[in-house]
C-alpha cells in the first residue's frame, strides 16, 4: 500500500474530491474476460449511496459510475479499467469559514499542516465520498471473485451503534439486506433507528462496529511474514474514513482467553478439515484455514456536528465550530458496503498472489 | 507490503526459520551518515530475548545479532543493511510427531495447506522467533530517528493480561522498563507475575494487550488515503504473531461514544496546536496532529500449550496434541518490544515519505 | 515498475484504449502547492498531437487534456491528480478484419495469446495514442522540476530516421523546436521531409534514433543497485510503444572502446567537479554526475503499412494483411515529446527519493 | 525495481560490499516444493567467479554460496531464501589513497556526492562483486523454471569485445560453453584471448557486448504497458555494473530499418504461429511470442587501470589516478553469467505474474 494505491496484484488507486468535478478509481491487474458492466457495480454502489432514507446524509447523488476503460464487448480485457464517479450535487455556497477554521476530530487542521493548502470544500480528499470509487473497485473484485470461486459469499453488517448492540442470539444471514442498517437481525431495526433519530435530532452523533463476514473462501489465502492475509485486511478496514479499529475473530478479546479457550480444535470432515470453533476468524499465520473470514472494525462518531465544539482558525484565533450541512449521524451504516468491497479487493488480491506463487486457487497440501 | 517486506522507503525484509542456522533482516533506504554499530541494536534484542526469566520460554539464545553490509566505520553508507543473529539452541531431538501433526491454533496446517510442505521444526518461518530480525531492524529505525527528530520516545507496555489490568490511574512512564512486565506501575507486577505463574503450572497459557506510544512524533506524517500512517500501524502490529486486533487511540470503544465525546477540541498553545484529549490516538486523517501516537494491539494465547487438545494428523486421522517443549505463557510479555520496533519502522518510514514529497520533517502548514 | 504503473514517489498509472471514450493518467505522490493548470499541460500535448502536419498521422485530436483532481486553486494538494483525455475522432467504421487479423510487427498476436481477447478497436490497449497519457503527467513532473531546480532544461530530438543522421558538428540546441522533425539543424530538415514523404507514398515507414538530454541535474540523483538512475531511465523508454534499444551517453558503442578512451578525466571547476567529456551520459554506478544526462533509444519503423504482408488468422488460416488508416510513416517524431516526459518524471521520481533518504535535493558529499 | 530489490512476484534484495565479512541476496516470492541445493547454486557461481584464467581478475574467492532459510530438506518452502557467500580474498592493505581520490569513470564520485561517505574498500557497494549474489539468486530461478517450462533454455555469449566481433555466419550455440570468452564460435576464441592480453599488457581495458537468448519461453509473458517484459529486461541488464545499453531483437539498428523489412512475418506452424524472422527479439507489444527472446547489453571497458588519468582529491585538488589492484580487463566476461542470471529472474518473475492475472502458464488465447 502506498499513498493512493492498495493491492499487491490487484491494484486500486482512486482519485477525487468531494466537491471536484469527478471522483473514481484505476483498477489494475484485473483478470481477463470476465463479464462486468456498469449496472452490476451500480448495485453495490446503490448499498453506499447518500439521500436514501433519513438515517444518512440528505446529499443527493446519483453515484452513477462510468467504465473508461479496460472492459470491451462486455469483459474485462486484462489492461487498467478506469472507474469514473461524476460529482452532481455539490452545492454552490460560501466557503468561508470552513476555508481558515479547522473542525474538532477532523482531517482539516493535519492536512493543513501537511501540504500547506487543502481543497476545504466538503473535505475535498478527506471526506467518506472517496469510498464511492472503493466500492465501484469491490464491484469488479466480486465480479471475479465469483468467476474463481463460484460460492463465495461477502457481507458486512452492524454488530453495535453507540449503545445499540446485536443480540448474536438473533443472527439471521439472510435479514441482512432487509433493513436500512445492515442489521442480522430485523425485529431490531426500529430500535436502532429511533436511537439514531434521537441523536440526531439532539445535533449529535454516533460511533459503531461494522463487521464483515467472508464464506466459501478457500484454505491457502495469505502469506507471511507481511503479505499475511491478516495484515492486508487490516490495512484495508482501517484505511476507511474514521475507522479507529480492527479485529480478527475473537480480536482485541482474546487478550482475556486462556490457551485451553481460544484454539479452535480440528475435526477430519467430509470435505477436509473442520472446526469447533473460530476464534481464529478463519485465519492462522496469516494464511485462510477455509473457516469463515471474520472481521470487524470501529467506526468513530462523525466529527462533523451541530453541536459547537472549541478550536482554532488558521492564524490561530479560538472559535467554536458548528459544522452545518448534510452529514451521517453515522457514518458506520453507509460504512457497510465500504468494508464488504474491501473484503472483495483483498480476498481477491490474495488468491492471485497465491496462483502467482502456487498455481492454485486453493490448498496445495492435501489432507486425509 | 508484500510477503516478506514491509515500509516503502524504509523496507525491511526479514528471513529465516526457528531452527535453521541464522535469521535476519535486510533494510533498505537507510538514510546515511547514521552512527549505527552491533552493540545498540543488541540493547534492543535483549529485551525481547528468550530465557530471561521464569515469565517467558526456557530457550536460550544470545541473539547476538551481526551487521554484515550497510554500514562503514560506524556510520550507515545509505546502502542495503544486512542483520544476521545465528541460531545456537535449536536442541537436536525427534520432531516426528510434530510433522505430521496440526497443532490446533498454530500455523501448521495452513503452512501446509498453502505450501503443500513446511518446515516444521520449532514452528521454522511461523515461530515468533522472526520477531528478533524485526527488533534488531527497528534498532535501525530508532538510531535514524533520535537524529532527524531528537527527543522522540517510543515505548510499549501491557495493560491487559487474561484477568489482569493496568490501573490507568497509577500510571508510570518511568516505571515501564523496571519490571519484567513492561508494566507502567511498579506496585502491580508481583501480581501479574503470581497470575501468570498460576497458569503456567496449570499447563496454559493466556492472552495480552499491549500499547504502544510514541511522544514528540512531528504533525505531518501520513498519507491519504492508503498511504495512511495508522493503515500502516495496524498492518505492522497485525503482522506481529499471535496479533488477533489493533487500535487507534480509542479504539474500538469509539463506536460507543457520541460525537460530542469523541472529537479532541483544539486549543492554541505556545508551540502550536494543543488538543482537550487523544481519542483520535494522534492520527486525524491518516497524518499525525502532534500528539502521542497511540497503538494497541491484543496478542492471543499461545497455542502451543501442555494440555491436550483434538486435532488431526496429515492423514486425516484423529489424534490428541499436546505440545511439549519451551513456550512462553503469554508471548504478550515478548510482544512488547517488537511493537516498539514496529512502531519505529513505521514512523521513520513516513518521515522519509514526508521528507520526499514535501522537503520537510514537520508540519509544512504554518499555524498561528 | 509493474503493469500500468511507472515510479517509486511519483507514480504515474495510465489507463484507456485507442478507440474508448477516453484515456488518463492517475498521478500519485505529487509535491503540494506546485502551480499547475490545464494550459501548461496542453502546451506539451500539442508536440503530440497528431494531424498537425502531412509527417504524421492525420488522426485529428485536440487532445484536451482535463485535470479532474488534485489541484485547487490552481495549486497541487499533494493528492492524487486525475489527468483526462477525450478521444474525439474515433471514426465508425468496419472493424470486422482487424479483429481476426493479426498484424505482423504489431501487439495484436501476443494481447491475443496473453488474455484471450483484445479490444482491437485502433490497436486498443497496445495503440501510441497512450502516450499522450505520459506527455500529461510528463507536464506535472515539469512543473515540479521547474520549482525545485530552477533552470533545469530537458529537450528530445531525433538523431537518425532510416538513412538520415543527425550531424553532430551542426548541432544546435535551440533549433530544436523550430522543425517538424524536432531536429537540431534547422538546415537538414527539409531533407528529412523528402525522404519520409518519399517513403509514405511508397507505403512504407522507417524507424529512428530519438536522443533526449537533460541539462541542471545536480549530482546525486539514482540509487544502487537497482533504483539507479539509468536502471529506471531504460526502462522509462523500453516501456514506449515500439521501442528497442535504450542508451545511456556512449551506449552500444562503449564496447568498441579502450579504458583510456572512455574514462571522463575529473577536473575542479570554479563550481564544483567538472569532466573532460561526457562518456558516462551524466551518470556512473547509478547516479547522476552533475553533467548532461544523455538518453538515446531506438524506435522500430510502424508495422501498420499499406503493404502487403503475409499472416495468420486467429482460425489460423494464411492471409495477407494490409493496414489501411491514418498511422505516422515515422513513430520516432511524435516519440520525441514522450521521451522529455519519460525522462521528466523520471528525474523527478528520483529527486523525490533523494531527498527522502538524505533531506537534500543535491549533492551531500563536499567536495572542496 | 527499487533501490536493492527487483523484481514484482519473484523479488531478489542483495546486499554487501566488496570488501565487507560478506554478500548475498534474498530471495522473497518463490514457489514452494522446488528442489535447490547449494550445489546447483555452485554451478552457476563457478562460471563468474574470479581468478579462473588469465582473462580475469586474479582474486582468488571461492564464491562458495550458502543457503541459510527458505529450503528445507533440499525444497524451496515458499518462504523468504537467504543466500549468503562469504568474502575471503580481501586483501589488509593500504586504502589511504582511494579513500579521498575519485578514480574517473567509477562510481567513488557519486556515492560521495550522494551520501556524503562511502565504503571505499574495493569499490564497497559499487563493485561486481555484488552480481555475484544475483547469479546464486538467478540459479534458484533458473530451478523453479526448469520445472514450470521443461526445456528452457538460457544462454549468454560474447558477440563483441573491443575490435573483435563474432562472426554471425558461424554461430554455434553448443560451442558456448567450451572456451572462456563464451564465444559461440570456438575458432576464434584464441584470436580474442591474445587481442586481450595485449591490452592487459598495455595497463588498458575495453567494452564488450553480451547477447543473452532465452529458447522454449511461452507466448504471453509479460504486460503492457509498464510491466512489459522488455521493460523489465532493460531495467535487469541496465542494472549491471559497466552496462551502457540494452538492446531487444533489432535493437538500436531498428532505427534504420524500412517497415517492410522489420515486420516479422507470420505463418501458421504445426505446433501454432511461426515467423519468418525475429527483428522482435520474441516480444511485442510487450509480451512474449514464443520466439526466442534475444536481448543485448554493452559493458564498457573497466574504469580501474594502471593508466595514469587525470582526477581530483576530496579536497578538490588535482591529481593523477593509477588503479593498482586486481581488475578484469574486460568485464564483459563475468557479465555474461549475470546477465543469463537476470533473464532467468526476469523470465520466472513474468511467468508468475502472467499465472496470477490469468491461471496459466502460457498462452490464454487459442490460434488455429
Amino acid at each position: 500500500m502506498s499513498l493512493n494505491t492498495f493491492g499487491h496484484l490487484f491494484r486500486v488507486t482512486t482519485w477525487g474530491e468531494s466537491h471536484g468535478p469527478a471522483l473514481g478509481a484505476t483498477v489494475d491487474g484485473c483478470p481477463p474476460g470476465v463479464a462486468v458492466d456498469e449496472a452490476m457495480l451500480q448495485h453495490w454502489l446503490d448499498k453506499r449511496r447518500p439521500g436514501q432514507n433519513k438515517n444518512m446524509t440528505q446529499r443527493n447523488e446519483p453515484d452513477a459510475v462510468q467504465i473508461l476503460s479496460g472492459v470491451f464487448e462486455g469483459k474485462t480485457t486484462g489492461t487498467s479499467i478506469q472507474l469514473m464517479i461524476e460529482n452532481t450535487d455539490q452545492r454552490s455556497r460560501d466557503y468561508g469559514d470552513i476555508a481558515n477554521t479547522f473542525r474538532p476530530g477532523h482531517a482539516d487542521i493535519t492536512y493543513h499542516q501537511k501540504y500547506g493548502l487543502r481543497d476545504y470544500r466538503g473535505g475535498g480528499r478527506s471526506s467518506a465520498r472517496e469510498t464511492a470509487s472503493r466500492v465501484a473497485a469491490g464491484g469488479i473484485a466480486r465480479a471475479v471473485l465469483d468467476q474463481l470461486v463460484p460460492g463465495v459469499q461477502i457481507k458486512g453488517f452492524m454488530v453495535r451503534m453507540g449503545a445499540m448492540a446485536l443480540d448474536r442470539a438473533a443472527f439471521d444471514w439472510d435479514a441482512i439486506d432487509g433493513n436500512d442498517f445492515w442489521l442480522p437481525d430485523s425485529a431490531a431495526a426500529p430500535e436502532w433507528e429511533a436511537y439514531l433519530q434521537k441523536l440526531r435530532k439532539n445535533h449529535n452523533s454516533v460511533g459503531a462496529i461494522v463487521e464483515v463476514v467472508a464464506r466459501g473462501v478457500p484454505a491457502g489465502l495469505g502469506a507471511p511474514i507481511y503479505g499475511k492475509l491478516d495484515t492486508d485486511l487490516a490495512a484495508a478496514m482501517m484505511s476507511i474514513n474514521a475507522v479507529k479499529g480492527v479485529e480478527i475473530g475473537e480480536g482485541m478479546a482474546a487478550a482475556e482467553l486462556m490457551g485451553t479457550d481460544n484454539a479452535d480444535e480440528i475435526y477430519m470432515g467430509e470435505n477436509g478439515p473442520e472446526y469447533s470453533s473460530n476464534h481464529a476468524g478463519g485465519i492462522l499465520g496469516g494464511i485462510s484455514t477455509g473457516q469463515e473470514i471474520v472481521v470487524r472494525f470501529a467506526v468513530k462518531p462523525t466529527s462533523s456536528i451541530l453541536s459547537p465544539r472549541a478550536s482554532i482558525r488558521m492564524d490561530g484565533a479560538a472559535t467554536e465550530v458548528v459544522t452545518k450541512g448534510r452529514h451521517d449521524p453515522c457514518v458506520g451504516i453507509r460504512a457497510v458496503p465500504v468494508g464488504e468491497a474491501m473484503m472483495a479487493c483483498v480476498l481477491l488480491d490474495h488468491l492471485l498472489l497465491h496462483r502467482g506463487q502456487t498455481g492454485s486457487i486453493g490448498p496445495v497440501g492435501k489432507i486425509g
